[in-house]
């Protein structure tokens, strides 16, 4: 059989920062006088942006898709914004002045789509459209897309692709266990995908059940709405924070009856709302099974060379972007995002099968050495640095000293991290304070910044 | 080419009220001593029951797929159950006593059980398993079924079947239309899918936004739980029922700024909670367009013949049950199961396409003329009857007069309409009381009845 020569033709699902990252240097290697193949990106929602979109809906949207988003309405960063700052596209550059480090989500998305702005990428957009399933023709060697256009409400005509990025995100599909007696409970249960606006708990008593950072965030942002109070019940031992009064930790919960919560130290209260902060699935509902990454929320997933090249179906031309547990978030994406584009223009040769194995197994047995969040952060910016080196990013993206700066401003009082300023590791521009601290500032305008 | 025989093998999708009517029909036949095919019924929920499910979740389910259930804690029925009794397994037989007319959801499911549980149609069930893609293979003249275990989580085996019958219900995906300044509102905005229980909502003032029986149910069930007022926003006039104190219905719905609410009268409110009653999409987002059903929810759907066989792709294999609008609900499923059970084993054959196209034309102007809630419930009864005779269904469903009597009862005043008795059309038993009347019966044991 006569081999004919494979068209490159790029399928991108998911239009968030990661999936953005990839277009934009697309893009702009395009604009720098390389040839780019033909590119495609889905995406479900009717802009770009991903989660920093918000969405007054939740559950489901208009045409029955799940909800993408779990952007909730006062939402700051709960990192300094030095930590996510594209080396290529400055604060200074976009904002023309000192900004807080810890902006509102408006700002955050503002400044990213400023950068995608820079280059053409909307040429590449299918928006309003839903990827139903992706499967991959061995003969072929490519892939086949349906998908469909949400507002005309009709399929699309299926669609080939030499290589297919998932970047969909992995904070979408609520992870929600069962308690014993949670369906009897008489007030909201809700997840914190769900959650939008704290002044709706105004008043309330809750139960916040999780100890990561959805937890942490929404137990101060009802606090800071004013919320009655707040038990925070954790399964692995209390985040340990210097809570406002209004807060207080209790540890697994065990049972609820009525109102009443039970713990498993034998303490109760009662309480009118349960949140779940137990965090998100990594969830590929379009994809079969041996093309759908399957794993915890990890600094570094199973079966991805690089933490980007799912190896398992032996075609390696399944790239998934922004898949890892999170210190690192817009600039890391940005790494993988550059590091695949050089495999897929065929400037990085990708190494035999084994040694991608072995590769993945020597990240995990290091990440398995990461027991500290000192280490944590070690592992991912050297993780960040090891594809930057590779692809030849050329920028240093190592934030770490910021990392460990801001948790010991966490630990050292968590109602003023957000107070806290930085430097910006590429313009030496010192962030200025926000004109409210954090816990005081209930009216995130655009324009106070 | 030589034609093989085509094996008779039943896909069904959706095991609630229709699917289970099917199940049970084809089941008693083989009790009978018919035989009956292959028959796989798919269900993503962990049982069966459909809406009747009470989940305790909202928005998607722990495999991110939709939630199915809109049921809510404390539902009676909005009908009298003299109105969906099946014949054959009626009332007296199920729980050997009087029960009242309108009872609540546990009731219901336990009666409806009852009589599946009379034939052996677990053995049909794959339970927790979603159908994530349907075709049409037009050379094999079948059905090809991609689905998924969701507790597994894995890709089951590609089936194919000779018939396809979709029973999924169209209660499940919400109807919610944006309203200018939505996304401002501070409270909660839900749509009445996630409606689970009106304690959530006591010492809330509401906006209900809707006319139809949601928006009805939910204002009633609201203050019943302690809302401090409700206000009922409709499209197309006022509903006009004889409302208690805390609820007063207004026009339009023009803009929300804040917690105001204003209407196109020019009036205006304050709110806590905006509750969308505003119905649900027929979605079937495991079909291709030319196996779709697309329709607003209508007395009879186009497409359908006798409401059942989609006519669209011309192999008259695909059928739906279920899907028009309700007046008559578990009996005229029952009616339409019986006669899809006709046509599959060969006994009712079907017409030619010109033939049924006809059929279809005359319905739909004969729904044209049907102008008044009456005529509708005429239209509905002569829809069920023409099934029933056509499949030689050997009981009459006819219940006209004891609809057109709720119909009053309701206008005469809505708060005590569930108060009301009916004699059952199969046994003659008169229903009894509830020990308390509907707005007063704070608490729903089973065991009340």
């Amino acid at each position: 059989m006569a081999h004919s020569k494979e068209m490159t033709r790029i399928g991108v699902i998911g239009a968030g920062p990661s999936g953005m990252s990839l277009l934009y240097h697309l893009a702009k290697m395009e604009l720098e006088g390389k040839h780019i193949p033909d590119v495609v990106c889905y995406e479900k929602q009717p802009e770009c942006g991903g989660l920093w979109n918000f969405d007054w809906r939740t559950g489901v949207d208009e045409h029955g898709e799940p909800i993408h988003g779990s952007m909730y309405r006062h939402l700051w960063t709960n990192g300094p914004k030095e930590c996510l700052e594209f080396p290529d596209y400055t604060f200074d550059k976009h904002f023309g002045k000192a900004i807080p480090s810890f902006p509102t989500r408006k700002v955050v998305l503002d400044y990213m789509n400023g950068r995608w702005k820079t280059v053409d990428a909307r040429r590449f957009f299918r928006v309003n459209t839903n990827v139903q399933k992706v499967i991959y023709n061995p003969k072929e060697n490519n892939f086949t897309v349906w998908a469909r256009d949400q507002v005309e409400d009709k399929d699309l005509p299926l669609e080939t692709f030499s290589h297919i990025i998932v970047s969909t995100g992995h904070f979408s599909v609520p992870n929600m266990p069962y308690f014993k007696g949670v369906e009897t409970f008489p007030g909201r249960v809700l997840h914190s995908h769900d959650f939008r606006d704290a002044r709706d708990f105004k008043g309330k008593r809750l139960l916040v059940i999780g100890s990561s950072y959805s937890a942490e965030d929404i137990s101060l942002h009802c606090v800071k709405f004013g919320a009655k109070s707040i038990v925070c019940s954790t399964r692995s031992g209390p985040m340990g924070f210097k809570w406002p009064v209004q807060i207080q930790e209790r540890p697994l919960l065990e049972r609820i009856e009525g109102q009443m919560v039970y713990f498993n130290d034998g303490s109760s209260t009662e309480v009118d709302t349960i949140i779940y902060c137990t965090g998100y699935k990594h969830s590929f509902r379009f994809l079969p099974d041996n093309l759908r990454l399957k794993t915890e929320n990890s600094l570094y997933p199973p079966n991805l060379y690089k933490g980007i090249i799912w190896i398992k179906s032996g075609n390696n031309k399944l790239m998934y972007i922004g898949m890892q547990d999170q210190y690192y978030t817009m600039t890391m994406f940005d790494a993988q995002s550059f590091w695949a584009c050089r495999v897929i223009l065929g400037e990085t040769i990708l190494p035999e099968k084994e040694t991608m194995e072995a590769d993945i197994a020597r990240w995990i047995q290091k990440l398995e050495n990461a027991t500290s969040t000192v280490q944590e952060i070690d592992f991912q910016t050297e993780y960040v640095m090891d594809l930057c080196h590779d692809s030849g990013y050329e920028h240093n993206l190592d934030v770490k000293d910021m990392f460990n700066h801001w948790e010991e401003t966490k630990i050292e009082n968590i109602t003023t991290y957000r107070d806290h300023v930085y430097k910006s590791k590429f313009t030496g521009t010192v962030s200025c304070k926000h004109h409210k601290p954090f816990m005081a500032a209930l009216d995130d305008r655009y324009e106070d910044l």
